[in-house]
């Protein structure tokens, strides 16, 4: 089973309009709402992939209560945990291809909710073969907090945060960090993602996928580093193709590291022609799988 | 006692980002939820103005029993009806001087739903002083929604929407109707807002009373037309401005039209500085309302 945590989960409301003019007032012309948050669209993904999943985190008040339904209703195995503070949600608002959102912040989480939920973690942690643990923390939390779970954590770890948590997280020695290219930028301050990749893996990452967005990924591990391109260009949604990536790598931990990133490629792409975060498109994946390559990139070249 | 109806009432969510991006995810910094819809927006201003109100509408599902909770809390008396479908949605995003909004269109209302609500209307509009009707209609009601309640109204009716449902008023000879100019333009083709609001005049209004945003407003009726200059410029969210103009119109129904009309200018213009629809800021209202002039135009220059 891969555990995937979820500690700001959140309803998300997608609209439709046909033109977004800031400034202006707007009919939706569609409205989808779905349970979201990074972790339960990597759950999604893996369901889709025929894993074995688990959804876990902290949801409460009515928004929290419509996510556990909709987590349900996908079909996704959950144990999630009540909190105090009503859940919050996202609003994304897609206008041709381009999706423009607001997320709200989230509820503080009260110490004795942490305190239940960092229990019952320990217990689903202990069953899982990988933990996932995805998106940003409850405004309240430490920045080490997913630092915290991960360090009770034996089986391996894909953490996909970023800023203070994702440093506060390295420190835990996660299996694999997965920020964007922006995301590295941000906590290195360093314009190469390669140089920046090995950043964090000196900070104590056992490896680092990056995302490059249409130009693919890079990765770097103790045993090399590779760059793995998407063969053609796509277009649509990008929102949930960091979490169809997150999902590949975790459902590929046992694979070579050049088998385990050409899935990870081919199933973020797959989630590109899709509007909602969280779904992937098996044609495409298809279409795509044969025709990646990995290249190993010269350690000693570029350090 | 002013009636205010709002057949398609909102649960306004209004969020405040630092620079909104297209294309871009945002952080939002405040999130504000309060009942709206222009009706109860009116309501607001006619409360704060010491006038007494009575809010109907439709309103349903568990948005509309915030929606409920929200107006009570804001001091509003309230006669509104139950639906079945949930109550929509709004969703603003305000950044810098500039709010960007996306509606939901609402739930289609049952025929047993409306027929209960036209009931209730009239023994609510039979005690009403003014009775205002704001806003778009729930998506299956027919465009002469509001002419049938208009001629169920003996009482000074003020309409305030736009496209077919305003069109389909006008059959039903409401007292003043207040389009925008864009509405103007958009429901009669014609660019120069005069000659289009003597187009709805022919068309069976008592008056029109068109908003220039900025520039103020122009108003036409069978005893003469006017022109209503701001004194001055003013920065902030121009969202409630309109929903202030009909508060003004409506709390000004016994004055002569140059003194309606310079109240229903410094009014709107009140409400300008204020970031929440249903506000109004009663220091620019004092600041500006003497230095307002009304200039009567010459009916037959421009005819």
């Amino acid at each position: 089973m891969i555990l995937t945590v979820t500690l700001n989960a959140a309803l998300d409301v997608t609209y439709q309009v046909p033109v977004l003019r800031l400034g202006h007032s707007h009919r939706a012309t569609a409205a989808d709402v779905r349970a979201g948050g990074k972790g339960i669209n990597v759950a999604r993904v893996l369901h889709a992939l025929g894993h074995e999943t688990m959804v876990t985190g902290l949801v409460g008040g009515d928004t929290g209560a419509a996510i556990r339904v909709d987590v349900l209703a996908a079909g996704l195995r959950e144990a999630l945990f009540d909190m105090a503070g009503p859940s919050r949600r996202t609003v994304t608002v897609v206008s041709g291809g381009t999706a423009t959102a607001v997320n709200e912040p989230g509820p503080p989480v009260s110490i004795s909710d942490w305190a239940d939920f960092v229990g019952g973690y320990h217990a689903l942690a202990a069953r899982a073969s990988v933990v996932v643990l995805s998106g940003s923390l409850p405004p309240n939390l430490p920045d080490d907090a997913y630092a915290q779970l991960i360090r009770a954590t034996t089986t391996p770890t894909i953490l996909d945060t970023s800023g203070p948590p994702l440093l506060a997280g390295l420190a835990a020695r996660p299996s694999v960090v997965k920020p964007n290219v922006h995301e590295l930028t941000e906590v290195t301050g360093l314009d190469d993602p390669v140089s920046s990749a090995r950043v964090l893996l000196d900070r104590g990452a056992g490896a680092v996928v990056a995302s490059l967005g249409p130009d693919g990924l890079i990765a770097v591990s103790d045993t090399g580093s590779w760059r793995v391109r998407v063969p053609e260009e796509l277009h649509g949604n990008p929102t949930g193709a960091g979490d169809a990536c997150v999902a590949a790598l975790a459902a590929g931990h046992a694979l070579d590291w050049p088998d385990r990133l050409a899935e990870a490629v081919a199933t973020s792409a797959a989630a590109v022609p899709c509007p909602l975060a969280g779904d992937i498109d098996p044609d495409t994946y298809a279409r795509l799988r044969p025709a990646i390559t990995v290249e190993e990139l010269d350690a000693h070249a570029d350090r």
